[in-house]
C-alpha cells in the first residue's frame, strides 16, 4: 500500500471520487466550526496557550492561530463533537474527523492549494478506511474507537502525503502512528471522546514529521507478529488493505447525518418526520411512538432517560421525540435546554423500541398513535445519509448553514460556500480567513 | 487508588522507599544525560523548534529550553534510548522513563523542591507498577510496551500530583491516560522504542493538565468493560492495583542495569567479568564461552550478528564478547565501532548459549573454555542489580560519571552528585542548571 500511496497523484483519483471528497470536507468544515466554540475547546486551548507554539494554523470558526499540532487537535476535537460528523457505516468509523484537520493544518502552514489538499484527504482517508475494515468488527468490538486507532494512520498518511515522505519514511510513519494508535469506546458519552480523533490528528502530524527527519519504526508496523493488527484485533485480513488499490474507493462508501446524534437513530427519525409532516400531527394528540429496530440500536443508541445533551446524542427515545415536536434533529435538539424540556421528557416516555432481525442498519418501520386509537406507520428503507439515499448537495448546503450561521457572518458563509464548490482552485489560507468572525 | 493518590504526601512514605525513589531519579538522572546527543534527540528537536513553544523546562544534557511538553518527551526519550534505565524485573517495565522526565519538567516549570518532585515521581512510580502488575503477562505477551502503556498512568498521575488535582479530576486524567496508552513491542530495534516513553511523559502531562482545566472522562478509565484492562488485556487482577496502598512499595523491587544492554543477559556478562578478572584471562586465548541461561535470553536477546549498536544490546553474543575483552558492558561497548571490531566479531563467534528450565531470570552458568583444555566455570546467582544483589551506591556513581562524563564538565558531574543525594533539600531548577555544559 505504502507505494501505492505515494505514487497516486490527485489525477490518478476518478471524478466521483474527488466529488465525494469535496463533500466530505464541506460537511466536515461546517461541523468543525460549528463546536468551535464549544467548552471543550476552551480547555485544549489553554493548554495550547500555556506551552504555547508558533502560529501556524487556525481554529476554524475562530481564526485563533496556533502550531499545527495544536491546530490538529482542536479541529479535530471540534470535527466530533456534535457527534455529526460523516461515517464509513460498514466499520462504523468517522472518517474526515482525524484527517481533514491534519490537511486542512497543513494546508494552511504550507499555504497550498485545495489540490494538495485534496489529495492528502482522499489517500489519508482511503488508508484508514482500508485498515478498519481489515480488522472490523473484531477491533471495533473489543472495544477500540477506531476512528481514534486507525484515524491515526489516515492522520500520518495524510501529513506524509502533504510533506512528501517517499516509501521507507512512509513505513515509518505508518509504524510510529501504530505506536500511537488508542481511544477506547469507554469514553463514549464524556469530551475524551471527541478528543481521539484530534489526538489522532496532531499524532499523525508528529509521526510524518518526524519520520521526514529519521526516526526510525518497524516497516511493518501493521502486520508484524507484534504490529497494530495482532495486537488491536483477533482478526486481520490484510487483503482488504491491499486490494484493488485505485479501483475501489472507500470514499464512496462514506456517509453525512442529517441528524445530530448517533446514526443508527437516524431510520427512526426520519420515519417520525415524514409521518408528523404528512399528517400534520398534533404532539399533544400522540399516545406511543413504536419503532421496530436493528438490533444494535438499542446498544448503541439505548439512552431511556438523557440527562445532557451530550447523552441525548445517544437515545434513540430522545432523538425520536424531538423528530416529533421540532421536526428535525440539529444539534440544538440536542442541547442541555431540550434534553430537560418538559414536553420533550414527556413525550420520550411514549417511544417504544422493537428489535427485529429482519430490518437493516438504515431501516425502521414507525408507528405512531394517537388519541382516539388512529395510527400512522411509514417504513423507512435507507434512511437519509445512508449511501442508498444520499443527502443531497442542497441538504448538506442547508446543514452547512445551520451549523455555521450563529458563528460566522452570512457574506462568509455565502463565500465558504462557493469557495469549497471550487476547493482544487483555491487556496487554503483563503478558505481558512472565511472561517471567523470578520 | 485515587483517593490515596490524592491524599498521600511525601512525608507518608517509608524513608527507605523515599531513598530508593532517589537512587532511581539519581539512575534515571546520568542516562538521560548520557544520550542527549543522540540523533534521535536531534530529530525530535527539530519538530520542536518548528512547531515552537515556550520555554518552559530542559532537555537534560543540552540546557536547551522547550515546554514542558517536548522537555518531556526529549528527556523521556534519552532516558531509554540506551536501554540502560531502570527496571521493575517482575513485569518488565522501566519505571522512571515516563515519569521522571514528567516530575523533572513540571518542576523546573514551577520552580519547585525536590520534595515535590519526589512525591510525584513515587506516586506515578507505584501507580504505573501497580497497574502493570493487574495485566502481566498477558498483556506484555500481547505485544504491547508496557513501559508506553503503564507509563501513559505514571506520567499523568505524576503530572497530576504536581498540579494538584482533586480525585475526580485524577480519574478523569487516569481516563484520559487509558484512551493514550499505546506502544508496541514490534517498534523494539528502532528509534521509536525509546520514542514510547517519551510520548507517554508528553501525553501524562496533556492528561494532567485537560483534566484540572475540567476535561471529562470515564471515572472507570482501566476497570470498566471498555477501559485499558479488558481491552489490552486478557488478564486483570485489579487487587494488585489497589492492594496493601502505603505498605507495598514496588519501588523497592526496582533494580538497575550495571550494563547497555537487555537485562537477561547481565548474568551471563557478570560471569564472563567474574572469570576474566579472577583468572587473568587473555582475550586470544579463549576458544568457547558456554551460558546457561533462563530460556527467555535467546528470545529476548538472541541476535547472533547484530550489525549496529543499537542491535547488539539485543545480543547476548555481543554483550558475552565485549565483557570478556573490555571487561565492562557501559554505553561505548554497544556503538557501532565496537559491534563491527574485528576482535569483537570473532568473539562472537565463541559464545554459545544453552537454555535450562533449572535457571532462573537472575541466574547463568558461565563455562569460559581455554586453548589447551583448561576450563574455568562461574555460577552467577543474582545478578549485579537484581533485586537481591541491588548496584551498591558507588556503583551508581561510577555509572553516573560514566554515563556524563563526555557530555558535562566535571565539576557539573561532581554537584550533581551531591546534589541528587539532597534531593529533598534542592530546587529542580538547580539541579536542571548543572545539567549542561557552562
Amino acid at each position: 500500500m505504502t507505494e501505492w500511496i505515494v505514487g497516486t497523484k490527485l489525477s490518478d483519483v476518478p471524478a466521483n471520487v474527488r466529488q465525494e471528497a469535496k463533500r466530505a470536507l464541506f460537511n466536515w468544515l461546517g461541523v468543525a466550526i460549528g463546536a468551535s466554540y464549544h467548552p471543550s475547546v476552551d480547555i485544549v486551548l489553554a493548554l495550547a496557550n500555556e506551552v504555547g507554539g508558533n502560529e501556524q494554523a487556525s481554529i476554524l470558526g475562530r481564526g485563533t492561530k496556533l502550531n499545527t499540532l495544536f491546530a490538529a487537535l482542536i479541529n479535530g476535537m471540534t470535527s466530533h463533537i456534535f457527534d455529526f460528523d460523516d461515517t464509513h457505516l460498514e466499520t462504523v468509523l468517522h472518517p474526515s474527523s482525524p484527517v481533514a484537520p491534519v490537511a486542512f493544518a497543513l494546508g494552511e502552514y504550507y499555504n497550498l492549494t485545495g489540490e494538495d489538499v485534496l489529495e492528502s484527504f482522499i489517500l489519508g482517508v482511503e488508508a484508514e478506511c482500508r485498515i478498519s475494515q481489515a480488522v472490523y468488527p473484531d477491533h471495533y468490538e473489543a472495544g477500540w474507537h477506531s476512528t481514534s486507532t486507525a484515524g491515526n494512520f489516515g492522520a500520518a498518511i495524510a501529513a506524509a502525503k502533504i510533506l512528501g515522505l517517499n516509501t521507507l519514511q512512509l513505513m515509518h510513519a505508518i509504524g510510529i502512528a501504530a505506536s500511537q494508535a488508542s481511544g477506547l469506546r469507554e469514553m463514549f458519552g464524556t469530551m475524551t471522546k471527541p478528543y481521539h480523533p484530534g489526538k489522532a490528528a496532531m499524532n499523525g502530524i508528529m509521526a510524518a514529521m518526524l519520520a521526514k527527519r529519521g526516526l526510525t519504526s518497524s516497516e511493518q508496523g501493521i502486520e508484524a507478529k507484534a504490529g497494530f493488527a495482532n495486537v488491536l484485533s483477533t482478526k486481520q485480513d490484510y487483503s482488504l488493505i491491499t486490494k484493488e488499490l485505485g479501483q475501489r474507493w472507500e470514499l464512496l462508501n462514506n456517509s453525512y447525518k442529517p441528524y445530530a446524534c448517533g446514526i443508527v437513530a437516524h431510520p427512526t427519525m426520519d420515519g417520525v418526520i415524514r409521518l408528523r409532516n404528512r399528517y400534520a400531527i398534533d404532539p399533544r394528540d400522540v399516545v406511543l411512538i413504536e419503532s421496530t429496530v436493528h438490533r444494535l440500536v438499542p446498544v448503541l443508541m439505548g439512552k431511556q432517560n438523557p440527562r445532557t445533551g451530550l447523552e441525548s446524542k445517544f437515545s434513540t427515545y430522545h432523538s425520536a421525540a424531538v423528530a416529533l415536536i421540532d421536526g428535525k434533529g440539529g444539534e440544538e435538539q440536542f442541547s442541555d435546554e431540550r434534553v430537560t424540556a418538559s414536553d420533550v421528557v414527556e413525550m420520550r416516555k411514549k417511544v417504544v423500541l422493537t428489535v427485529s432481525s429482519s430490518i437493516e442498519k438504515d431501516d425502521a418501520i414507525v408507528k405512531i398513535h394517537l388519541k382516539g386509537g388512529k395510527v400512522f406507520t411509514e417504513h423507512v428503507q435507507h434512511t437519509v445519509g445512508s449511501k442508498d439515499n444520499p443527502m443531497s448537495d442542497k441538504a448538506l448546503t442547508d446543514k452547512f448553514y445551520e451549523l455555521t450561521k450563529g458563528i460566522l457572518d452570512e457574506v462568509n458563509i455565502r463565500q465558504l460556500v462557493d469557495s469549497m464548490l471550487l476547493l482544487e482552485s483555491k487556496r487554503i489560507t483563503d478558505i481558512v480567513n472565511l472561517c471567523k468572525k470578520d
